[in-house]
């Protein structure tokens, strides 16, 4: 199975392709969508649309896991989360990809067995589980590839908020 | 010029092409797309979203005017019509249309030369603004008419908040 796992944002989108073999996860390949502020925000929602896109084109992942967060600091950051997040799910419904959504909290715990993990030790955990040579950066792309983790790790229990 | 105005949302998203021809308002076409709450959300956002470029595709409207509202009841309402607003920017980013945004206020004000008119009042001036033989239905096909006519009016002053 084929995991594409985001990490929503509009400034910084992480994207993991993960692949489960038997008990083995590879990361594919990964990285992370940078737009500037000084873009105005269509021409932003589309880069990160155009790379989806790209993605799912050429990875032909199975299914998308996207770290979720359904509370915000205020109204005006939950609009903006909301429009790069409905750029996401529009690439999803376009490649028929069965959508998961983990809780920031479910990905500390499946990936460091800790609710509190702190930035280093998430990038150090992801870097042993999926054998790489160097922690990842920026913390958008580890948490992309600790999405498309979580899902690989609790993927038997289907029961997960489809949104 | 052709003026492509929306009134954002993922439940009902009301559009309207107007054109401008010397000082002659004209309602090339209008409706609204309803999606439905037992959809999911990526493919209610599909459904917006190739709607909106079918319309690009086959109107080739010069700009976009949408009405929008940057507070909202509480932060999860104002995440959901920020998915909604994502796959409208992205529309526009991807058909080159300037995009121009109008607060409910400004478009009353423009409409009914009133704040504080009420629904059937919008409606009564767009359908004599525009020589409608009906009232639109549903309200939010009204206020993208309405939005559309707000940029005609006020197209002259191109100060409007771009996004």
């Amino acid at each position: 199975m084929k995991i594409l796992g985001i990490d929503p944002g509009i400034g910084r989108c992480g994207w993991a392709v993960v692949e489960t073999r038997s008990s083995k996860l590879e990361a594919r390949n990964y990285g992370c969508i940078e737009t500037s502020a000084e873009q105005e925000t269509g021409e932003r929602l589309k880069d990160i649309y155009e790379t989806l896109s790209r993605l799912a084109k050429q990875y032909k992942p199975d299914i998308m896991a996207i770290e979720d967060l359904f509370f915000s600091k205020n109204v005006k950051t939950a609009m903006v989360v909301g429009q790069a997040r409905g750029v996401i799910l529009l690439v999803a419904a376009q490649f028929h990809l069965p959508l998961f959504t983990y809780t920031p909290l479910q990905v500390k715990v499946a990936v460091t067995g800790y609710g509190r993990a702190e930035k280093s030790q998430m990038g150090k955990m992801v870097k042993m589980i999926l054998k790489l040579k160097v922690i990842p950066t920026p913390d958008d792309t580890v948490d992309a590839l600790a999405t498309a983790i979580t899902h690989a790790f609790t993927k038997k229990s289907y029961g997960e908020k489809r949104v």
